[in-house]
Protein backbone atom coordinates (compact mmCIF):
# COMPACT_ATOMS: atom_id res chain seq x y z
CA UNK A 1 0.00 0.00 0.00
CA UNK A 2 1.02 3.26 0.76
CA UNK A 3 0.09 7.00 -0.79
CA UNK A 4 1.68 7.37 -4.20
CA UNK A 5 2.60 10.78 -4.95
CA UNK A 6 4.76 12.88 -7.57
CA UNK A 7 7.05 15.89 -6.52
CA UNK A 8 6.86 18.48 -9.12
CA UNK A 9 9.90 21.09 -9.61
CA UNK A 10 7.90 23.49 -12.07
CA UNK A 11 4.24 23.94 -12.97
CA UNK A 12 3.35 22.99 -16.25
CA UNK A 13 -0.50 23.83 -17.50
CA UNK A 14 -1.24 22.04 -20.35
CA UNK A 15 -3.47 25.61 -21.60
CA UNK A 16 -5.99 24.69 -18.48
CA UNK A 17 -5.08 27.31 -16.06
CA UNK A 18 -7.94 29.02 -14.88
CA UNK A 19 -7.58 33.06 -14.51
CA UNK A 20 -9.32 34.20 -10.79
CA UNK A 21 -7.70 37.18 -10.39
CA UNK A 22 -5.51 39.75 -12.37
CA UNK A 23 -2.57 37.76 -11.69
CA UNK A 24 -3.69 34.51 -9.67
CA UNK A 25 -4.88 31.54 -11.27
CA UNK A 26 -6.07 27.52 -10.63
CA UNK A 27 -5.26 24.35 -11.85
CA UNK A 28 -6.11 21.04 -11.50
CA UNK A 29 -3.97 18.01 -12.02
CA UNK A 30 -4.15 14.14 -11.50
CA UNK A 31 -3.33 12.62 -9.02
CA UNK A 32 -1.61 13.86 -5.47
CA UNK A 33 1.03 16.14 -6.09
CA UNK A 34 4.01 18.23 -4.39
CA UNK A 35 5.12 21.54 -5.13
CA UNK A 36 6.90 23.77 -3.05
CA UNK A 37 4.66 26.75 -1.78
CA UNK A 38 5.47 30.26 -1.72
CA UNK A 39 9.24 29.54 -3.14
CA UNK A 40 9.72 31.08 -7.04
CA UNK A 41 8.86 27.93 -9.40
CA UNK A 42 8.89 28.26 -13.55
CA UNK A 43 5.97 27.88 -15.42
CA UNK A 44 5.65 26.09 -18.73
CA UNK A 45 3.06 25.16 -21.21
CA UNK A 46 4.11 21.86 -21.87
CA UNK A 47 7.13 19.92 -20.13
CA UNK A 48 9.42 20.81 -22.88
CA UNK A 49 8.78 24.11 -24.07
CA UNK A 50 10.40 27.03 -22.45
CA UNK A 51 9.44 28.34 -19.29
CA UNK A 52 6.37 31.35 -19.60
CA UNK A 53 7.33 32.42 -16.43
CA UNK A 54 7.52 32.23 -12.61
CA UNK A 55 5.03 31.76 -9.94
CA UNK A 56 4.28 31.82 -6.10
CA UNK A 57 2.52 28.86 -5.54
CA UNK A 58 0.01 29.81 -2.73
CA UNK A 59 -2.20 27.28 -2.12
CA UNK A 60 -2.56 23.65 -2.58
CA UNK A 61 -5.37 21.13 -2.10
CA UNK A 62 -5.57 17.32 -2.04
CA UNK A 63 -8.96 15.74 -2.74
CA UNK A 64 -10.56 12.77 -4.91
CA UNK A 65 -7.18 11.99 -6.27
CA UNK A 66 -6.62 15.57 -7.57
CA UNK A 67 -4.33 18.37 -6.91
CA UNK A 68 -5.90 21.76 -7.16
CA UNK A 69 -3.29 24.69 -7.06
CA UNK A 70 -3.39 28.63 -6.87
CA UNK A 71 -0.21 30.52 -8.01
CA UNK A 72 0.51 34.20 -8.86
CA UNK A 73 2.54 34.77 -11.68
CA UNK A 74 5.38 37.22 -10.31
CA UNK A 75 7.14 37.38 -13.45
CA UNK A 76 6.31 37.02 -17.35
CA UNK A 77 8.90 35.70 -19.68
CA UNK A 78 8.17 37.34 -22.97
CA UNK A 79 8.07 35.83 -25.94
CA UNK A 80 8.52 37.83 -29.34
CA UNK B 1 15.86 27.83 1.49
CA UNK B 2 13.21 25.26 0.57
CA UNK B 3 10.07 24.57 1.92
CA UNK B 4 9.93 23.00 5.43
CA UNK B 5 7.52 20.21 5.70
CA UNK B 6 6.66 17.39 8.03
CA UNK B 7 5.62 13.98 7.78
CA UNK B 8 2.66 12.80 9.69
CA UNK B 9 1.81 9.39 10.37
CA UNK B 10 -0.95 10.31 13.11
CA UNK B 11 -3.66 12.55 13.63
CA UNK B 12 -2.73 14.78 16.97
CA UNK B 13 -6.14 16.51 17.62
CA UNK B 14 -5.41 18.62 20.98
CA UNK B 15 -9.09 18.79 20.96
CA UNK B 16 -8.99 21.06 18.29
CA UNK B 17 -11.10 19.33 15.87
CA UNK B 18 -14.34 20.93 14.69
CA UNK B 19 -17.18 18.72 13.45
CA UNK B 20 -18.76 19.57 10.05
CA UNK B 21 -20.87 15.99 9.41
CA UNK B 22 -21.78 12.97 11.34
CA UNK B 23 -18.12 11.78 11.49
CA UNK B 24 -16.53 14.32 9.68
CA UNK B 25 -14.12 16.68 11.10
CA UNK B 26 -11.98 19.39 10.49
CA UNK B 27 -8.47 20.04 11.96
CA UNK B 28 -6.20 22.78 11.43
CA UNK B 29 -2.29 22.46 12.13
CA UNK B 30 0.31 24.77 11.88
CA UNK B 31 3.20 24.62 9.15
CA UNK B 32 2.83 22.58 6.07
CA UNK B 33 2.08 19.04 7.02
CA UNK B 34 2.18 16.05 4.81
CA UNK B 35 -0.40 13.03 5.69
CA UNK B 36 -1.40 9.99 3.69
CA UNK B 37 -4.77 10.36 2.63
CA UNK B 38 -7.72 8.27 1.93
CA UNK B 39 -5.28 5.29 4.32
CA UNK B 40 -6.29 4.07 7.51
CA UNK B 41 -4.89 6.69 10.10
CA UNK B 42 -4.64 6.99 14.04
CA UNK B 43 -6.09 9.95 15.49
CA UNK B 44 -4.75 10.51 19.06
CA UNK B 45 -5.91 13.86 21.40
CA UNK B 46 -2.45 14.27 22.57
CA UNK B 47 0.89 12.72 20.98
CA UNK B 48 1.39 10.23 23.97
CA UNK B 49 -2.45 9.33 24.55
CA UNK B 50 -3.82 5.92 23.59
CA UNK B 51 -4.87 6.00 19.80
CA UNK B 52 -8.85 7.47 20.21
CA UNK B 53 -9.91 5.98 16.92
CA UNK B 54 -8.88 5.54 12.79
CA UNK B 55 -9.50 8.17 10.37
CA UNK B 56 -9.40 8.40 6.63
CA UNK B 57 -8.19 11.77 5.62
CA UNK B 58 -10.40 12.89 3.26
CA UNK B 59 -8.63 16.58 2.40
CA UNK B 60 -5.33 18.23 2.87
CA UNK B 61 -4.88 22.01 2.13
CA UNK B 62 -1.92 24.25 2.62
CA UNK B 63 -2.36 27.68 2.56
CA UNK B 64 -0.74 30.79 4.60
CA UNK B 65 1.94 28.22 6.65
CA UNK B 66 -1.26 26.29 7.92
CA UNK B 67 -2.52 22.50 6.63
CA UNK B 68 -5.98 21.99 6.80
CA UNK B 69 -6.96 18.35 7.22
CA UNK B 70 -10.72 16.64 6.73
CA UNK B 71 -10.74 13.47 8.03
CA UNK B 72 -13.90 10.94 8.49
CA UNK B 73 -13.20 8.72 11.39
CA UNK B 74 -13.73 5.20 10.57
CA UNK B 75 -13.38 3.57 13.71
CA UNK B 76 -13.73 4.49 17.73
CA UNK B 77 -11.88 3.11 20.24
CA UNK B 78 -14.13 2.61 23.40
CA UNK B 79 -12.48 4.25 26.44
CA UNK B 80 -14.76 2.82 29.09
CA UNK C 1 7.17 14.81 -15.36
CA UNK C 2 8.27 15.07 -12.00
CA UNK C 3 8.95 11.90 -9.71
CA UNK C 4 7.02 9.37 -8.75
CA UNK C 5 7.16 8.90 -4.37
CA UNK C 6 5.15 6.27 -2.52
CA UNK C 7 4.33 7.52 1.16
CA UNK C 8 4.47 4.55 3.37
CA UNK C 9 3.84 4.90 7.06
CA UNK C 10 4.16 1.12 7.49
CA UNK C 11 7.13 -1.58 6.83
CA UNK C 12 5.77 -4.39 5.09
CA UNK C 13 8.84 -6.67 4.86
CA UNK C 14 7.42 -9.68 2.82
CA UNK C 15 9.88 -11.76 4.36
CA UNK C 16 12.71 -10.12 2.10
CA UNK C 17 14.57 -8.38 5.24
CA UNK C 18 18.34 -9.35 5.72
CA UNK C 19 19.29 -9.31 9.35
CA UNK C 20 22.67 -7.15 9.31
CA UNK C 21 22.93 -7.47 12.94
CA UNK C 22 20.97 -8.47 16.37
CA UNK C 23 18.27 -5.99 15.56
CA UNK C 24 19.13 -4.07 12.58
CA UNK C 25 17.43 -5.03 9.24
CA UNK C 26 17.90 -4.05 5.84
CA UNK C 27 15.14 -3.98 3.31
CA UNK C 28 14.80 -3.24 -0.52
CA UNK C 29 11.86 -1.84 -1.97
CA UNK C 30 10.90 -0.81 -5.56
CA UNK C 31 10.75 2.80 -6.37
CA UNK C 32 11.24 5.56 -4.63
CA UNK C 33 9.55 5.50 -0.83
CA UNK C 34 9.60 7.67 1.50
CA UNK C 35 9.04 6.77 5.46
CA UNK C 36 9.65 8.50 8.42
CA UNK C 37 12.88 8.12 10.11
CA UNK C 38 13.80 7.77 13.67
CA UNK C 39 9.80 7.41 14.44
CA UNK C 40 7.90 3.97 15.61
CA UNK C 41 7.06 2.39 12.85
CA UNK C 42 4.52 -0.92 12.34
CA UNK C 43 6.26 -4.11 10.82
CA UNK C 44 4.35 -5.90 8.90
CA UNK C 45 4.76 -9.65 6.82
CA UNK C 46 2.15 -8.19 4.40
CA UNK C 47 -0.25 -5.34 4.30
CA UNK C 48 -2.83 -7.11 5.45
CA UNK C 49 -1.04 -9.31 8.59
CA UNK C 50 -1.26 -7.98 11.87
CA UNK C 51 2.16 -6.34 13.04
CA UNK C 52 4.49 -8.24 13.93
CA UNK C 53 6.81 -5.36 15.54
CA UNK C 54 7.71 -1.74 16.06
CA UNK C 55 10.62 -0.62 14.15
CA UNK C 56 12.95 2.73 14.07
CA UNK C 57 14.05 3.48 10.63
CA UNK C 58 17.69 4.21 11.09
CA UNK C 59 18.82 4.77 7.42
CA UNK C 60 16.51 5.30 3.98
CA UNK C 61 18.77 5.14 0.68
CA UNK C 62 17.30 5.97 -3.28
CA UNK C 63 19.17 4.68 -6.03
CA UNK C 64 18.27 3.10 -9.19
CA UNK C 65 14.93 3.42 -8.60
CA UNK C 66 14.98 1.12 -5.16
CA UNK C 67 14.87 2.19 -2.00
CA UNK C 68 16.76 0.65 0.82
CA UNK C 69 15.93 0.84 4.44
CA UNK C 70 17.80 -0.05 7.65
CA UNK C 71 15.73 -0.53 10.48
CA UNK C 72 15.81 -1.50 14.17
CA UNK C 73 13.55 -3.77 15.70
CA UNK C 74 12.50 -1.99 18.64
CA UNK C 75 9.28 -4.32 19.98
CA UNK C 76 8.23 -7.46 19.20
CA UNK C 77 4.68 -8.77 18.70
CA UNK C 78 4.48 -12.30 20.41
CA UNK C 79 2.35 -14.54 17.87
CA UNK C 80 1.43 -17.83 20.77
CA UNK D 1 6.11 14.92 17.11
CA UNK D 2 6.46 14.21 13.07
CA UNK D 3 9.18 13.63 10.97
CA UNK D 4 11.13 17.66 9.99
CA UNK D 5 11.83 17.39 6.03
CA UNK D 6 12.72 20.27 4.02
CA UNK D 7 11.51 20.02 0.02
CA UNK D 8 14.58 20.93 -1.96
CA UNK D 9 13.74 22.39 -5.75
CA UNK D 10 18.20 22.93 -6.31
CA UNK D 11 21.39 21.61 -5.43
CA UNK D 12 23.08 24.85 -2.99
CA UNK D 13 26.80 23.41 -2.92
CA UNK D 14 28.45 26.34 -0.60
CA UNK D 15 31.60 25.14 -1.98
CA UNK D 16 31.69 21.73 0.06
CA UNK D 17 30.68 19.28 -2.73
CA UNK D 18 33.42 16.49 -3.39
CA UNK D 19 34.52 15.06 -6.48
CA UNK D 20 34.12 11.50 -6.24
CA UNK D 21 34.78 11.30 -9.79
CA UNK D 22 35.13 13.17 -13.22
CA UNK D 23 31.35 14.74 -12.90
CA UNK D 24 30.16 13.14 -10.22
CA UNK D 25 30.07 14.67 -6.37
CA UNK D 26 29.29 14.24 -3.20
CA UNK D 27 27.18 17.19 -0.92
CA UNK D 28 26.14 16.71 2.71
CA UNK D 29 23.20 18.28 4.15
CA UNK D 30 22.08 18.90 7.40
CA UNK D 31 18.56 17.59 8.09
CA UNK D 32 16.00 15.69 6.44
CA UNK D 33 15.55 16.77 2.31
CA UNK D 34 13.55 15.99 -0.34
CA UNK D 35 15.13 16.35 -3.61
CA UNK D 36 13.92 15.09 -6.84
CA UNK D 37 16.22 12.22 -8.88
CA UNK D 38 17.05 11.55 -11.72
CA UNK D 39 15.54 14.46 -12.94
CA UNK D 40 17.53 18.03 -13.94
CA UNK D 41 17.60 19.98 -11.21
CA UNK D 42 19.92 23.77 -10.96
CA UNK D 43 23.00 23.64 -9.00
CA UNK D 44 24.07 27.29 -7.41
CA UNK D 45 26.79 27.88 -5.45
CA UNK D 46 24.71 30.08 -2.33
CA UNK D 47 21.01 30.59 -2.44
CA UNK D 48 21.53 33.78 -4.70
CA UNK D 49 24.14 32.95 -7.14
CA UNK D 50 23.70 32.61 -10.20
CA UNK D 51 23.26 28.75 -11.48
CA UNK D 52 26.59 27.25 -11.93
CA UNK D 53 25.28 24.01 -14.22
CA UNK D 54 22.57 21.84 -13.85
CA UNK D 55 22.75 18.10 -12.47
CA UNK D 56 20.96 14.60 -12.06
CA UNK D 57 21.20 13.22 -8.39
CA UNK D 58 21.71 9.93 -8.75
CA UNK D 59 21.46 8.93 -4.82
CA UNK D 60 19.75 10.29 -2.40
CA UNK D 61 20.52 9.06 1.44
CA UNK D 62 19.30 9.99 4.74
CA UNK D 63 20.90 8.78 7.66
CA UNK D 64 21.97 10.91 11.56
CA UNK D 65 20.25 14.10 10.80
CA UNK D 66 21.81 14.14 7.09
CA UNK D 67 21.09 14.34 3.66
CA UNK D 68 24.13 12.97 1.59
CA UNK D 69 23.70 13.36 -2.46
CA UNK D 70 25.33 11.85 -4.98
CA UNK D 71 24.77 14.15 -8.39
CA UNK D 72 26.23 13.85 -12.15
CA UNK D 73 26.60 17.51 -13.36
CA UNK D 74 25.18 17.47 -17.16
CA UNK D 75 26.06 20.84 -18.12
CA UNK D 76 27.92 23.70 -17.12
CA UNK D 77 27.06 27.29 -17.08
CA UNK D 78 30.53 29.18 -18.31
CA UNK D 79 30.98 32.33 -16.21
CA UNK D 80 33.45 34.20 -18.66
Amino acid sequence: MGMPLELNTMIVTKGREKRVEENVFLLEKEGYRLYPIEIPIDVRKTMDSDSSGTALIKKVEWQNNTTTLTYQLVSLNSTN
